[in-house]
Parts: structure tokens; sequence; C-alpha cells
């Protein structure tokens, strides 16, 4: 099923279920997405009988996708990984740093911002170009509760919804803030979301091992910029970052776990982000020519099926003047 | 005025209005602190009407203490600083590094796990005693909602609660952690607080220039551990914390804001972590004596007026092995 919030003037907006084709609607038989998250045993059931009878054409209502907020408009925990080595690896390689050999075995996580989440045509508004605005485009998974030390061979199953995010980044200001020790801060503005989470079985076949095995588009004014395949060279599947994450502690149900910026060794499949881009043409040419985003400009980052159907809806943004 | 939550088996807990003595209560006219903080300002008048009615020792209802939680069970961004340079300052010489110049304008702050908040008397269990568990007594602030960009002259006026927290480190996971740059993660499990947060004015003459003026007591299995002053030695105040939390980004209704280990440049009045006292240990004789927590091991943080009146109770854990 497919699950989003629409704006009722309330900080939670109200849940609703939406159909395969992302063009009609039920409202839900819970107030909101983390309502239904903190009693999902008992939720799915009723949710799952709105999304059958939304397989009827004429059920429910028709969707104005504009009216969506994030799923989750504000969250209790979000924690971003970065699973494809591939990223890591030339972001060092541009400054002239090996990656770890640790790396291959310890998942890099951080604690991001979750009281905030921006809706997919949410604009991204900085008073400033000069801190070198960036997208990433990202695969997140929702869990249930999950305990203390639960283990990777146990984690996948607490894998509730999955979606996509842009993981905005502000990457001028990331080099003194890495450099102080304390993770990122200031360099991480609200993240947005795609207007629909899906249930792992939605995914079908495209859904194993923990990883969503389908082409991440990202689009920067209207022109292709990269479709690398979220199921290749992630190291670390959602079921190991879960289980990272709740190493020390547990993780309360609504826990959103992200994949970091999707990654191909392959570059013929182009890029989630800027910075790889310019760390290529660092490596190149010894110097970036393609710049951070500026004002005015769209980034599209969507997900479609071998059928061409949008599986989690869109996220489109235009980087605007604060 | 002062305020709890009694647990009630729901995730959130109710809201209670608490007296000063913290020995009676009424039921707030809110469900829950997070739903009073949401409509802050229509949410004091009816609460403070509840805190006058306390005032009459025969008001309300007997508070047993044990059936509190954390007075926000989860909450939606907890973002804590290290304004006490005094304990940046040790923590590196016990290395031999020098504290950079830049530490004394930009304040260090990392996003805490705020999806799970431990109640003041809650165990604080683990499997091994050799992760190096260590308490680190702190002062924090709630907000209401604050705009981006919200400059330090104007973000004192967001402080809508004050506490104090156990900010629970596991040292030993902490140096390969923030090698990696992403920040704290497994070293930072659950936060606990004590009983209460306060408003503003109930802390009187102690409260100004956005700190509190009161000495922060610790104890160790019953034996006193430190009682520096949480005003003296905070390089930032908290209004400056708030303004560098929000430089790039809004903080929603309920932001947690704390202020790092409380730390006096006078070593008389001892410690609010074990990991100072080991550096200092470290400094005069070359390794630390004193040992992090053992499981059986309490710790006891509190704060008093000059009435010996408990402000905000007492947190209280015992180390346990899970």
């Amino acid at each position: 099923m497919k699950l989003a919030t629409q704006n009722n003037d309330t900080r939670d907006g109200q849940l609703i279920v939406v159909n395969r084709q992302l063009t009609r609607y039920l409202p839900a038989p819970y107030p909101t997405l983390q309502s239904a998250l903190d009693d999902w045993q008992q939720a799915t059931g009723p949710l799952q009988a709105c999304y059958a009878q939304l397989s009827d054409d004429s059920a429910g209502q028709v969707l104005d996708l504009k009216q969506l907020l994030a799923p989750l408009p504000r969250a209790y925990q979000w924690l971003d990984g970065s699973a494809y080595l591939n990223h890591v690896e030339l972001v060092r390689k541009a400054r002239g740093a090996e990656m770890p050999l640790e790396f291959l075995n310890d998942p890099l996580m951080y604690q991001g911002g979750s009281d905030t989440m921006l809706a997919w045509h949410d604009d991204i508004a900085f008073a400033t170009e000069e801190i070198g605005i960036d997208c990433e485009a990202e695969v997140v998974v929702v869990t249930d509760d999950v305990a203390k030390s639960c283990d990777s061979t146990h984690a996948g199953k607490h894998i509730q919804l999955i979606g996509i995010v842009n993981d905005i980044s502000l990457r001028n200001l990331i080099p003194a803030e890495l450099a102080k020790g304390f993770g990122f801060l200031q360099s991480k503005p609200p993240t947005a979301f795609a207007p629909v989470l899906v249930t792992p079985d939605e995914l079908t076949e495209y859904w194993h091992d923990d990883k969503l095995h389908l082409a991440m588009n990202t689009s920067i004014n209207g022109k292709w910029f990269g479709s690398p395949n979220c199921g290749s060279d992630m190291q670390f599947n959602f079921a190991t970052l879960i289980a990272h994450a709740a190493t020390t502690r547990p993780l309360a149900a609504g826990t959103i776990i992200g994949s970091g910026t999707i990654s191909n060794k392959d570059r013929t499949k182009g890029f989630s982000c800027i910075a790889e881009l310019r760390m290529i043409e660092t490596i190149e040419q010894g110097k970036p020519t393609s710049n951070f985003l500026r004002f005015g400009d769209t980034v599209k980052i969507e997900i479609v099926d071998k059928q061409n159907q949008s599986i989690f809806g869109a996220i489109e943004q235009q980087v605007i003047k604060a």
C-alpha cells in the first residue's frame, strides 16, 4: 500500500491511503502516520483494506499532490547512513585521502534533524548560494519499534515503509563542521520527502536482500543528471544499517533510516549529488567546473518501475533566495 | 510553574502540573507536554492557573515521583552543545592537543537521539562495562517554534522550559566514532531527565543572561562528586546555542537544547562527569586511576536553591547489567 499525509493545517497533517497510480485517495482510519506507526500491528489491516478499496478506480477522492506534506511532517528520529562506498571513496579521493579499510565493515551514519521535514514541492530557500547547496537522492526506510542490540539478521523485519528523499546538503559548511568532530548540523538543513511511503510488498521483485533494486533518477533544470541503481554497490543493506543504529539504544516506531547518496561505480549511470560530479572533475581536470545549485535551479528526483509508473511520486524542488 | 509527565501506559504519558515542593499535582488541561508546546501561547494561561491552585497545600493529589516519565518521553529534536570550554580544554589537554582558538566563538553542538528519553529513575543498562559508561550532568532548555536564522539577541525569548539531564556517554566508543567525522551515535545512548521542567520565572534571580546560576550537584554511590556552578565558565549562553542551532533551519516547538557537561575552572568544585576527573589524573599522574561507572554504581544529579529545595527533582540512576 501507499501512504501519504495531507495538509489539514495541523503540524502532523491527516494520514491518507493513496492508490497505486497516485491519483486517488481515502482518508485513513488513523489521524496521523505517527499514530498508525505507534500501533502498526493493529493498523496494517484497516489500512490495507482502504488500499484494496482503491483498486476500484471510482473509489475515494481525486488526489491533489500539492496538498501533501512530507509523509512524517515531523519525526522522532532520522538516522542517515552512507552505504554507497563509491560516494565515500570519491569524496576522499578528491582531497587525496584513502578510504580507511574499516569503512568496508563499519557503516558511517549521522543523526539528522527530524523536527521539520519538507514536502516534495517545498522550495529550498537560503539567503546565499555561497554555502554550496546540493541535492542528495536517497532511499529511506521507516521502522516500527526496534529493541536495543537487535542484530542484522532480525532487523529487516522492522522495515515497514520505504520512500525516497532529497537530503539537501550545504557543501561549503561541511568541512569546518566535520573538522570539529561533532557531525553535521548547520550543513544539513531539513530533508525533503517524495509524496508517498510504500510497504515492502508494494515493491514486488524490486525489493529483496533489504535493498531496493531500481534506478534513482535525478534531473537538474530538466536535464538528466543520473540514474544509478539503488541495489548496486550498496555496501550495507537496510537491515545492517538498522542494526548499526540500534547497537546501544532502542529505535522508536517511526524511526527513519537513510541509505546515503545513491552512487554506482559505473560512471555512465551519472550522479545523485553534484559533489560527486565535482569530484570526478577534480580528479580528471584538477578542479571542479560544475556549480552547486543556484537560485532558480530545479531538482527532480523520482523512481519508476519497468512500466514507467512513478512509485513514490516525484520530489520537485526549486532553489530560491530566502 | 513546574510540569511533569505521568505514566498512563501511552508513549507520551499524561501532562501534569506539579507544585513547587514536588509533592502534589493536578492533571493539566492538555493531554501531553508536546501538545501544550505545540500551542504554547494559548497553553501557558490555563497551565499557570493550575499551578496557582497548587499553592494551596490541600489542592490536587499526592505526587508519586516514581510514576513520572521523562517530561518529553519522546521529542522531535535534541541538540546538545558543549558550552563549558573548560571541559573541552581538559579533554584535549589529556591527549596533548590544544583547543583551537575558534572554539571560543563557534559552539560545538551535536544532534542527539530524541526518540527515547529515560525517566529520572530508569536504570542505565548495558551488556558490558567495557564501553566506559559515564554520566554528564547538564542543563537543558525547551523552546517553542524558532524561525530559521533567528539571531542570539532574539533567541532567549524562545526559552520556555528549563530542566536537567544525565547525558549518558559511552566513553570508549567515542574516539573511533569521532574519528569517522559523522558525530556521536552509538556512544550517546538515551538521555535521562529530572522529574520536572520549570518555566524561567520559577528560577527567579537564579536565571539571568540566559544562564542558570546555581550549582549542579553530582554524587556517585552516595559520595560528593562535584558541584560546579552552571552560571560560571559557560562560554555560550542558551540564546547563543539556540541561534547556533537555528542558523540554517527552523527549530520546531519542543526542541531541547543542552548546555554540555557543567564544568568550572575552579577544581575545588569537582566534576559533572568521570571523564574530567580521569583527565586531571592523566595530566597530574600520567594515567587515569578512577574507573568509569561499574554495574551496581549509582549516580545522583540535582540542583537545589538557597533554601535547599530541589528545583527539578533528582535524577537517581543505577548502572545494571542488561
